[in-house]
């Protein structure tokens, strides 16, 4: 907590709302060093002279790089949320459910190697992992696009294959496939394809 | 080791070729604790009295519980892998592929339910869980009967499928479905048979 953000008694809290900005403004800089660079390479120094503010204020906002990387990482996954709960189609509302399913796994393999380094630095123990809210938001996401494309095996259960599907976007996963296999962004988003086309074909809903 | 491994000049190995059958032996009964009560109730008093030795002789071999268990894991992996390698159809070579791969999955999913709390205490870190062999063992299989079916997404990668069907089986998701969500044994694998017949369905390989 910077001391800016507490409030002055009779006057109204205009620092709070000043302090939010900049808040903003701090991980919007950072956000885009790490689009340019990926998370691996920014450094605090780096953030500090994008955004115009000294390094001090950087530290005293977020603790240290680790809390700079966890707030980025949540604005990040907020700003990723909205894109595919409430954004423009095809990723958002409007758009085939299957359409907006390739869509989605597309924008979680970007979104995911682009911070895949503090991902996997944040990744719960494996009896925690799938109760994570951001997890669970993805499977929830993926069975109501399923069921609205009529997708569902017998007895009308889609979440074995949500599962999978999610499972395929896991970090751990990504990284294997990414990094130690040096398979191309291209090439596992084009699995992500198939794997929807086998659920259903693309604009002809089973 | 135990004192008894070593070799005595002069005479005949025989105390080695002893040790393995005990060891098998000890194996063998905690196994069969495992599969009655779970892995997570089975003591060590319990294998010792089962095998008729003493406790002593448990803690020599082993070290702890903790190195049983995780000798039994590898005894039980290894009794896995030769059961869909090398053992009778239709886990084993001679069935339809994709029988082969449904039976794959619902061997896969009792044998990690059997050993859930070693497999979950035994998972390596987020960077090197691909690269276990007995997973990369996994996914080569899965590709392997896959190719064999006449499954492949576009360029002929099968990789995809294979690697979402795997992750269906990853421990930590079967904890979160049996022990969380209190999925039945029996719908897990209701739901891996359902995403084998989508990669084509069983008895017409597409």
């Amino acid at each position: 907590m910077d001391r800016s953000e507490l409030p002055v008694l009779g006057q109204p809290p205009r620092e709070r709302a000043d302090a939010a900005r900049n808040r903003v403004r701090l991980l919007d800089a950072a956000a885009a060093l790490v689009a340019e660079q990926g998370a691996e390479h920014v450094t605090m120094e780096a953030v500090a002279a994008a955004a115009c503010v000294g390094k001090g204020t950087l530290f005293r906002r977020f603790g240290d790089r680790a809390g700079l990387m966890l707030a980025l990482i949540d604005h990040a996954e907020q700003e990723y949320q909205h894109a595919f709960m409430t954004g423009p189609p095809p990723l958002g509302p409007g758009a085939d459910p299957l359409e907006r399913l390739e869509a989605f796994g597309v924008a979680t393999v970007r979104f995911e190697l682009r911070y895949l380094d503090v991902l996997l630095a944040a990744e719960p123990c494996a009896t925690k992992r799938c109760l994570v809210p951001a997890r669970a938001l993805r499977v929830t996401h993926v069975c109501t696009l399923l069921r609205q494309a009529g997708c569902a095996g017998r007895g009308g259960d889609v979440e074995p294959l949500a599962q999978a599907l999610v499972g395929y976007l896991e970090p751990a996963l990504l990284h294997h496939l990414h990094r130690q296999r040096h398979f191309s962004a291209e090439r596992i988003e084009d699995g992500w394809r198939d794997l929807v086309a086998l659920a259903g074909p693309v604009g002809s809903p089973t």
